[in-house]
This record gives C-alpha cells, structure tokens and sequence, in this order.
C-alpha cells in the first residue's frame, strides 16, 4: 500500500476526533499516513481575544491571504503548533498510535521563498505589506518524514514553513500537503474540509461534483469547476495528479470515517 | 564527546537568542545537544489575557504546582509548544542548525502516570483537586531521540508529557531533563535561569554556591543547601549525577554564551 496523504482544514465543524479515529484505525491495519491541518478558525478567535484581529489582505488577482506581521506569527504557531496540533497527537496516542506533531519549521520539512513584500488592493489601489511572514513551500523534507514512517510514527505536520534564512512563514496548508503527496508519489491526497467537496453552486451541498478528470479540465463540462474561488483548489489538485498522485479527494471532516469515505470516492475526486 | 542536555528555564529574563546562538556554535564544533524549555511566565501573563488565570497549589509537603485543568493544558500547550517552542527552533534554523522541536506528547518522548487527583493545603485543610492533567516523567524515548541526533537534527523538547492512557500531561521540566540525561548517561546537565545558580541567600547573588559533592550532601556544610526551595533542585541533581549524569550545573541564561559558561563551572555545579 502506498502513503494516504490526508490534509485536515481548520474551519469550524470539523470532527478531529473522528479524523484521529478513523486514521488510527487504519493505520493499525498497515495503511501509512501523514496528517496536514490547518486552524485558521480558532487562530481568529484567540487573535481577536489577544487584542491583534486577523487582517486579511486581497491581492491583485482577487486570492485572499492572511496579514502575517510578527504578532500574528506568533498567535498563528501558538494555535497551528501548539493548540491544534498537540490535540490532535493526544487524540492518536489516547488511540494507541505513536503521532509525531512537527511543523514546517522542525527539520525544514517544508522550506520555500519568504516573500516579505506582499502586494494587495484596496480602494482600488494596490498597495505593498512589508514585514510579512508569508510564503510558498517549494521543497518537502522526505528524509525525516520516511525515517519517521519506517520507524513506526505517525507524522502530524502544521504550518508555518521554514525561509531558505530560516524564517517562519505563513503557508498554505493545501498547497504543503499537494507538495508533500507528490514528494512521496502518494497514492491518494485527502483534502478534507467542512463542506462535502467541491461545490458548484457554493454553499449548495447538493450542487457537489464528484469527479474532475485531471486530464479533461479543458473540457467545457469542466471549465465552471476552474474558477473563481474554486479556481486555486482545482488547478491544485490536478497539478498534484499530474505530478504522480494517485487521486485527490476533497472530502468532508464534520462526519464519522471521514478517510475512509473519501477513500471510497465521497466528495469530490480528481483523478 | 558525550551527549549535554541544556534546559533553558522559563522565567522572566532568559536570553533565548543567546542560548541559541551558543548552542549552535557547539553543535558546529560537534558537540552533541538536547536542549529543553520551560514557558511558565508567559504562560502565566497569555492565561490572565484569556480570562482563565494561572492558579498554584500549595502541597502539603511545601512544593507548588500549577493547578492543570483542561483549559489550562490547553494555554500551556499554546505556550510552550507553539510560541517558544517554535521561536526556539526558528533561531536555530536562522542560525543554520537544523532543529526539530518536540513535545513530551511526540512519539512519547517523556511518558509517565497521571496525578488526576492532586492534593493541596487550603486554610490549613489538606484538599483534593480532581481531573487535573499532571503528572511526572518515569520513562524516555530515547530510540527515537537517538535517532534525530544521528541523522543530524537537534532536539527541542517541552512539556507536556503523555500519560500512559495517552493524555498530556504537565510535568516539571527541570526532572524531565535529569530523566533524559540520565537515560542517555549524558557527560552535563545544564539548568539555565534567570539567577546566577543555587543561592545560599536567596535572592543575593553574592551567596551563589559553585559546587556541591553529590557524595558529601550529608556533610554539614552541604545540609543547608538540601533545604527548603532548593531541596528539590539539588536532590534532582544529586540523583542524576549518582544516576550516571556527568555533572549537573545550576547556570545563568541571562548572559552571552550561557551554555559554555556553564560547562566552565560559571553557577553552581554538582558533581
């Protein structure tokens, strides 16, 4: 069997202990794992609570990022390394698996471009952030993670990633885990969330598309599917498809077996 | 060269950079390094922020403890895994030193037995406080320690530990170093905080003591040091050290170098 990739958002509604369930269960029966997550939600909150908001920042070509000056880095690790990510360690070893919580920045296992100037609009002008902590992973640590899995740990990793100078950044979790699942030409990429995958009439759950075929994205069946907000995901998963992934499956975090229903195609799969 | 584990304190005052930059060096020259943190006092200032204040018992041997409920748990591991966890490591990183941050929970790296029920002294009345996550280290990882070090990563670990049902657990730092240098037979065992060593006269720093014979702890001139708010620091040392530790030495994390001051005898060094 080859290695699931399963990236776990950090929206409200999503069922960690079903995810750490589900997986454990798995593992035990010899499928390998890594765990991305997010924590976006619970970052805004104890942000908001810690009297430094979250700002977001609309960029020129209309994506939305998050304003990552020192302060929120420092809010952001204490969730995504701290909070969510030792929760859900606890949640595997109180299962009996022996989970490994690291983020990006622990043995540069996801290194990329610091990019401290980052453009954006507003009132129509585009301006430039300087100072930010941002950027996109470009290589994945396989070393440490493969010694890892050979020597029996389940991997939980987290964002941010490491600078090529060695600086936090802020990244995105999608893209990491993309990165990390064509690293390892992993069988599938569970791209798990609080909606049940794709949607084409957003927020309409009935409206789900269950299949993308990679190779037919062109086709005008499809074309709807590549863009707007659904544009970053879609190109994403095919980019991972193409690059050896066995399929990506956007799938749903808020239900029971949330892995192994993606695994069995529920949701959205690229392939 | 044998292996030294450094714990850096958590108290106000530490110069993490320097620590960092001192370590580093070391690693470069080839010295092996564990280093592991505390967190206390931002955890204390983050807690009164979120409304959910660090609260101390009083045992009825005299020791304190934080009272660790699970919100607590939740800010500590915020903390001490995310905020200085993460900056530790994004300073070795900057410093060209591939580090790896882990907490106790990680692979079970420090695992021991839960303390749910803990007793304190209230007005004079010994009292019982329930489903708290404490407990202390009785067993380390030491195969998977071993093998990040061999494959060129230096480990940075913090509480808290994991009980053997699998929770997180609050754990003194300061024992769980002496636990992981004892099970590595470490050549030191450097405890760095914000005094000079162990004080005759706290807080005059005049009255450091630069040594204690483990073997001669009974001899009068040592008996005063074995008391009070030292007992637990010294007789901690005396055990490592009696336990295969090289030397165990009380130093200052105020200062530059603070890791080869140390290991040159500067503080108080137990032998």
């Amino acid at each position: 069997m080859g290695l699931v990739v399963v990236k776990v958002g950090g929206s409200e509604g999503i069922n960690y202990e079903a995810v750490a369930k589900d997986a454990a269960a798995l593992w035990k029966s010899g499928q390998k794992l890594i765990i991305v997550h997010g924590g976006s939600s619970e970052t805004n909150k104890i942000a908001e609570v810690l009297g430094h908001p979250a700002q977001f920042l609309t960029h020129p070509g209309g994506m939305t990022s998050r304003l990552t000056d020192r302060r929120t880095l420092e809010i952001f690790e204490m969730i995504y390394c701290g909070l969510v990510n030792k929760r859900i360690v606890e949640l595997f070893q109180r299962e009996g698996v022996n989970a490994v919580g690291l983020s990006g920045l622990d043995g540069r296992i996801f290194e990329g471009k610091r990019k401290d100037a980052v453009k954006y609009v507003e009132n129509g002008k585009i301006k430039i952030h300087r100072g930010d902590f941002t950027g996109s992973v470009e290589k994945v640590n396989v070393a440490l993670l493969q010694t890892l899995l050979d020597s029996g740990y389940l991997p939980v990793l987290t964002p941010p990633a490491v600078s090529y100078q060695g600086d936090a950044i802020n990244t995105d979790g999608d893209t990491a885990a993309a990165m990390l699942a064509t690293a390892f030409g992993a069988e599938a990429l569970l791209l798990l969330s609080n909606i049940p995958g794709l949607l084409a009439n957003f927020p309409d759950e009935a409206s789900l598309i269950p299949e993308i075929p990679a190779a037919r994205l062109n086709h005008p069946q499809y074309m709807a599917v590549a863009q707007g907000r659904m544009k970053k995901k879609v190109l994403g998963a095919v980019e991972a498809v193409q690059g050896g992934v066995g399929r990506v499956v956007f799938g749903d975090a808020r239900l029971e077996e949330p892995i192994r229903r993606a695994l069995a195609g529920g949701g959205t799969v690229v392939h």
